[in-house]
């Protein structure tokens, strides 16, 4: 390990994320793929993720819809219909009640839209400082009903997102004490399993699915590219980004395809099938922007490309994590 | 609700814990037997505890330890065989990484142990400050084998306990800051599902299993007397509590019976198996003290009462959990 001190970026989802996962948790737990969730049994699949958004109210949502959000749609990434979820609850002393109330009855409502039971908790409490307001784990289990998986992906896919990407990442930040710039842009927020459910049973042949959460589209595709050994083309012109998001990106000297989405997901098929996912998607609510942005061919092997609008291309480099603390 | 913050004693699954999850967590979320393990389709318990122990290495153990214990032992007193771990980690940046690789190490050697495998997991990382070097939650899936459950216990039933009360707390608080003493106590942290397991298989007919973790034996006995509407009568002769512990539960103005433990179970089985689950626990390494420490009866209903060593008889009360935070 490059480092012997824990930094901000091994939580990124870049680089330092995938040395520490790599080089110590995988070979320790004997972890074979390294998907966002495990399948279990071939019926089950299991996943977690703990949730540190700071602030824990932004713009779109807050702590407890993301923690619903965020555990049923790595679920729905593997194929899995959301069953149950487990909450595990660290607060601050002094938190005041009234925003554990409105976080509380956000995870109802979230997990209510998106059809799982909160079945099992926990509450710890520890001492004023000693977190910010309150950490969020959510662990859940659901029925695998698709056989998708990042090591699917073949040459001919077509890549597929369902709507605007960055929002959720610049919605967070224009909240965040110190960031000095203020926009409409709202998190996207929202559980994706009747979206993705919708697009399987169109006929098409999906071969994986992934939310471009921390890393953004960006870890997504170079992640995918790795574990397929494919190459993926992404189309700069394609991209759907708001002329908001890519100002406060420019703004803040970020990367649009490095911002984390919490209601996007990123479709790998059959590049014949494309249309028959689009048409599924656009008749959802959370599918109306849905495009094609990108092609996956067999080089360059394990790597990602972008076309850039003016004709020339740059490789897609996996984040190293250190741009965005605390946005999940 | 009483406070409008939360209270440390909030975590400290006594009355106030008890508080929030009735008033809040409970009516939100449609749970209804609150039960530390989920029972899911009548053949899988989930569960999940977030682990937040201060500090993070004690005498007999470290949080990785106790997050893999804590949740195996939730799913063995549900009567279910622990199988699958998700692990989530909330990592301070600084955090040493020899520690996080001890850690980790302990977890991989427990869950060998425990006869549990890690299949999937989540790592954040919060600035400097922002947690106390690593906080872990663990959620846990089992196959349910026996029908017990904290409303099942009956008049004429027998407690019992598989060994010393009290070392988890007193070995914590023994290396916690501004806590002047030293003992050589060691927790008793450990996962119970094999000592369960051949309680189950002896041929007992056992109605109930609890874990005293936060709150204790008192917290244990107070829940089962009020879910099970039964008395349940304690012999302080008979409780097995070591000279240490006692010396230092005096020193520092604690009730023993209020005190967290970690490789504890109460068994609640009917009182003419009480032999058979006595000769079964004893012939296991983790339940040589096993002995009877109470019995239920009809009256006083939802209530325990300790029979003291001098004749007398006191009321054992629910904790409040102000005594002792960040025990787990």
């Amino acid at each position: 390990m490059k480092h012997d001190r824990i930094l901000l970026a091994h939580g990124g989802g870049g680089t330092l994320t995938h040395e520490l996962i790599e080089q110590l948790f995988a070979p320790a737990f004997g972890l074979k793929e390294l998907e966002d969730s495990a399948v279990l049994d071939d019926k089950l699949a299991f996943t977690t993720d703990s949730y540190v958004v700071k602030p824990y109210f932004f713009p779109g949502g807050d702590i407890g819809k993301l923690a619903v959000c965020g555990t049923v749609n790595d679920l729905a990434m593997q194929g899995a219909e959301p069953l149950w979820l487990s909450l595990g609850m660290i607060l601050e002393e002094g938190l005041p009640l009234a925003d554990l109330e409105k976080i509380v009855a956000s995870i109802k409502a979230t997990a209510a839209e998106a059809g799982v039971t909160i079945v099992t908790g926990d509450t710890k409490v520890v001492e004023r400082g000693k977190c910010e307001g309150l950490y969020l784990n959510t662990a859940g289990i659901g029925r695998v009903v698709a056989d998708v998986g990042s090591t699917h992906v073949r040459p001919g896919d077509a890549v597929i997102v369902n709507g605007n990407l960055g929002e959720h990442g610049v919605a967070v930040l224009s909240r965040r004490e110190g960031i000095a710039f203020q926009t409409s842009v709202i998190s996207d927020c929202a559980p994706l399993w009747s979206l993705v459910q919708s697009a399987l049973v169109s006929g098409a042949e999906i071969h994986a699915m992934r939310d471009p959460t921390r890393g953004g589209l960006a870890a997504t595709v170079c992640d995918i590219a790795a574990a397929s050994g494919v190459g993926i083309w992404l189309q700069e012109s394609a991209l759907p980004i708001s002329a908001e998001v890519r100002g406060a990106c420019d703004l803040l000297g970020l990367d649009p395809l490095n911002i984390a989405n919490e209601g996007k997901v990123v479709v790998f098929c059959r590049g014949t099938d494309a249309g028959r996912v689009l048409d599924a998607m656009r008749a959802h609510p959370l599918g109306r922007g849905a495009r094609v942005i990108g092609e996956v061919t067999e080089k360059p092997k394990g790597m990602a490309v972008l076309r850039t609008a003016i004709g020339g291309e740059r490789i897609v480099d996996m984040p190293t994590g250190e741009d965005l603390p605390r946005i999940c």
